[in-house]
């Protein structure tokens, strides 16, 4: 099948791949490997789920992306924001007592993958340009701020309920201080402290040392682990976790996957469509940007068909291994190409790293307090909370900082699921508004040129028997009317006028109710003894036009190739040159 | 209160109001009244509400518009449509047994009263627009099937049960054939032959016969009184109401409808408030496109704003009549203004024939048989139902076509409000598919001129180190992507091209996401040797522009005034004139 082989880019790469290219390789995935293995367990308590899934949605789906991915240094596996949508999916179904967590978290999968490689074979993979940056920057942020906050419940030993709008679980916290863990707290507290003093101290230190760059960069990232050691070596040795002082992680079942069938439900997948929808676009949108920025680093491109299909088999990989959806993590992406991943190899390395720990390391977990787990997905998602986001957008569109921050409101008071439906709601409806009301102007010649402008912005000249309007905007149904009560009253106050010319250099196209309105206009014009004609009428616009009755309807209007030749021979045709 | 006597239309109409003016209102006012008494009857059977409703409705409001309105021939009143909409709404609520079908009109009358003048106050009167022609007309051809089909249960006599698909009907029908009533059927086929008589062929006849032509026009418009005569006396001579053999109107309370208070329930409001909205959106559409189409017969406009008081005044109104929500009507304005309707004094002179009719005359409708209710409805909605508006569309634009069949479909398959709703949505979101795929063109130069036009169309020279682009949409979240991908893959092909000069003539607007986007692509082209410019950028865009970083980025970039100083500029720079 030298079709499929072809396909592969990791062939392609291969065919340059030298032994100092795997030296890359190898110290990236084992980086992301020491990474992967604490994010793993931390997202998948994050998910509902026990911290075995985690690292089962580190293995097979990794070694499938290693395979079928366009993005060399993408790091597939459970990612924050997905856990969480899938935590709450979970919480959902749960309550409804309609499955349990794991099926919930398989059939996700399944369905994930499914959608992914649907919206291949149907060429759709562009929708996910509709949800715009505004939405996804509304949402991330407020997801990881809901990420956060769910962390207090093991930083603290309370017992926080789940859902509820944010302000509960503050509520909860304060009204039940007196029932506070102080072992976990200070547990978790150590956690926080360690990943910023590896993260922002310990490079600076490490830099200044004799160390070469090549190991400094790899314990500076290794935080997580470090915090990890700190934590069960801690417990262990001070016998924290009798008389359960401290929760901890207990006993993971140790060994591999095992891949197994299972049944398919339909009523449970009717539930699960529109998560499952949701996830896989966010998460395909998450990994194809993370994947286009690193790409771009290094003057590459990604494939988003590839990505497609190489993120919806990865997501069958995390079916087939029990576990739930998985997409490319920013961090961990960041980590990898960071440390030097040249090509997918890096990630089938760190998926070897993580498919050997739960061959034979996994007791080494057994006293890994819970406090700490939530410290590092807390250090993990605080830089995803982006307030600058929201400032920017300000300055430059007042609609787009409105979608983001009512995104944003939508998902702390809604939830992740309706919040994004919502955002996406208002970023069309504000969109439609804003071209329910284009920007016209009244134009006129720039000197002697050939070149028409804004009478209200540039020294121009005009004639006050005929008269140019530009219409900013494509005419469709929701701006028609506006646009016809504009040129109505501008005859009404230029009572000279006896020619109109609409300038349409701006009208991409013209909709069936715009058709109608313009043939009213046309009417209601020349029974005024005002005739319209059309110029700068744009190729695709002018073949619509073509096939109906308007331009016979026109006449004795004309359609003009420009505005210049409209001007010279309407301004002729008065006897008038310029006045 | 000199201020509010100004606001009245009607004022001003007084000043040059003749006797041959109101010779005219008189005649048409009657005309209109003659029509409206047993269309308003057989509308009030379509909304599920007993005979007098629909007569209330044509007093008071009435006489409001005829004081508020700013359309001198609209005929407001119950109308066919949105009697539809009252029937299936108090269907809903009856089902729900939330409010008897009484207390669900009055409440709905006040609510759309509300709306309107809330509208009114808000300045929201233009969200009427972001319903497109196509889904006006889908709805309405749907609409008007729903009608004629609902009133096979009157012509047959046979217990259809309402709500559920169209073609559940036809089955209840066929199945029950058997117990068809026969006398109902001939009854009325006997109606439906009448106004199909005295419409198409009694006008020719007339016309040909020595009678002046302003009897003939009324006479030929008085079809539904003449059926109603031959129905009473059919029935009442015949004896045909003995035995139950055909239902009847039966006794109509007599006088006028009581103005009262009434109690207002939230909770019903809450379920009212959706079908409230649409309501007064599609009445006051309907109002406002007739009135148009009226006024500008008469060179004259119409006040869109003027409009929203009187409307809402009217239905406030219909309320406080205890009656259901009101329009200003297709068929009855049609005949009011070919009538002679001069003023809303014609209205009043209809709504005075109503008032004494409820009055005096109701014992005379004793003997009405539904049927001819039934016969009356059918004929006036069938010319609702327009196939042509499907294949016009079809031919000029696919996508309101398309717009327009699926709202007709979802219309009769969810019902009325889903319906309209389901269209409205795919209004918007085929728009938003059409602009994600935006006409993007290389242009060059054509002849000598300071024209630019895309290469694919017309004769130009182009030159090999410039490349000049024009993109035909405005750039924002939806078609960012497509529009890099576009720009990266020329550039791509055209391996000598050192400058691109993206022409922003018809981008109306650029949003985040496409700035994020326009910053990559500067960065991304400067990688490879390629410098970005920008030329006939419009103030609008350029004015957000330059609050931003973008203009420094883009540097050594430029943005051109035209695509001809920047063509002249670059090519000067690579010493090449026209290659």
């Amino acid at each position: 099948m030298p079709g499929f082989i072809d396909y592969l880019p990791l062939t392609q790469w291969f065919k340059h791949y030298h032994r100092d290219d795997f030296a890359s390789d190898l110290v990236a995935g084992i980086v992301v490997g020491v990474l992967l293995i604490p994010q793993g367990m931390a997202y998948a308590f994050l998910a509902g789920l026990p911290p075995q899934f985690g690292l089962y949605g580190a293995i097979i789906p990794l070694l499938i992306y290693a395979l079928l991915g366009s993005s060399r240094s993408l790091a597939v596996g459970p990612v924050a924001i997905t856990s969480l949508m899938v935590g709450s999916t979970i919480a959902d179904t749960s309550a409804s007592g309609l499955a349990d967590p794991a099926t919930v978290a398989i059939n996700l999968s399944l369905l994930v993958g499914l959608i992914l490689l649907m919206l291949r074979c149907l060429q759709l993979g562009s929708i996910v340009n509709f949800m715009s940056h505004s939405v996804i920057s509304g949402f991330t942020s407020a997801a990881a701020l809901l990420i956060a906050v769910s962390q207090i419940r093991h930083l603290t030993g309370l017992d926080i309920p789940n859902g509820g709008f944010i302000t509960d679980s503050f509520g909860y916290l304060l009204s039940n201080l007196n029932e506070l863990n102080s072992t976990a707290l200070m547990l978790g507290i150590l956690g926080l402290v360690t990943l910023w003093l590896v993260k922002e101290k310990l490079i600076v230190l490490l830099r200044n040392s004799p160390l070469p760059s090549w190991l400094v960069q790899p314990i500076c990232r290794a935080g997580p682990m470090f915090a990890m050691i700190i934590g069960i070596t801690t417990v262990a040795s001070l016998g924290l976790d009798q008389g359960q002082q401290v929760a901890i992680v207990g006993v993971i079942p140790e060994g591999l996957p095992s891949i197994s069938g299972f049944h398919v439900d339909l009523a449970l997948w009717q539930t699960l469509i529109t998560p499952a929808l949701l996830i896989a676009l966010i998460g395909y949108l998450e990994s194809v940007s993370v994947g286009t920025t690193l790409a771009s680093r290094d003057r590459e491109r990604i494939e988003p068909n590839k990505e497609l299909v190489a993120l919806g088999a990865a997501n069958l990989g995390a079916a087939f291994s029990g576990t739930y959806p998985v997409a490319g993590g920013f961090g961990r992406s960041m980590v990898n190409h960071a440390s030097g991943a040249r090509t997918t190899i890096a990630s089938a390395i760190s998926a070897l790293m993580v498919a050997l720990t739960v061959s034979f390391f996994t007791p080494l977990f057994f006293y890994l307090p819970k406090a700490i787990l939530g410290a590092v997905i807390i250090m993990a998602v605080l830089p995803l909370i982006n307030i600058r986001a929201f400032t920017d957008s300000w300055k430059f569109n007042k609609a787009d900082a409105l979608t983001l921050l009512s995104t944003f409101v939508f998902v702390l008071a809604l939830g992740v699921e309706l919040g994004i439906l919502s955002g996406i709601a208002i970023s069309f409806l504000l969109l439609l508004y804003r071209s329910s009301q284009p920007h016209i102007a009244v134009v006129g010649r720039v000197g002697n040129s050939q070149h028409f402008r804004n009478v209200e912005r540039h020294e121009v000249t005009t004639n006050k028997h005929v008269l140019a309007i530009r219409v900013d905007e494509s005419l469709y149904f929701a701006n028609t009317r506006f646009v016809e009560d504009f040129i109505r009253a501008q005859c009404t106050s230029h009572r000279e006028v006896v020619h109109v010319v609409l300038l349409c250099n701006a009208v991409n196209f013209i909709d069936a109710s715009a058709l109608e309105s313009l043939e009213n206009l046309t009417a209601q014009l020349a029974s005024e003894g005002i005739t319209l004609h059309l110029a700068e009428v744009k190729g695709p616009v002018m073949d619509k036009l073509k096939g109906t009755h308007f331009l016979q309807q026109l006449s004795p209007g004309q359609v003009f190739f420009t505005a210049d030749d409209a001007m010279c021979a309407l301004e002729e045709k008065r006897g008038v040159i310029i006045d």
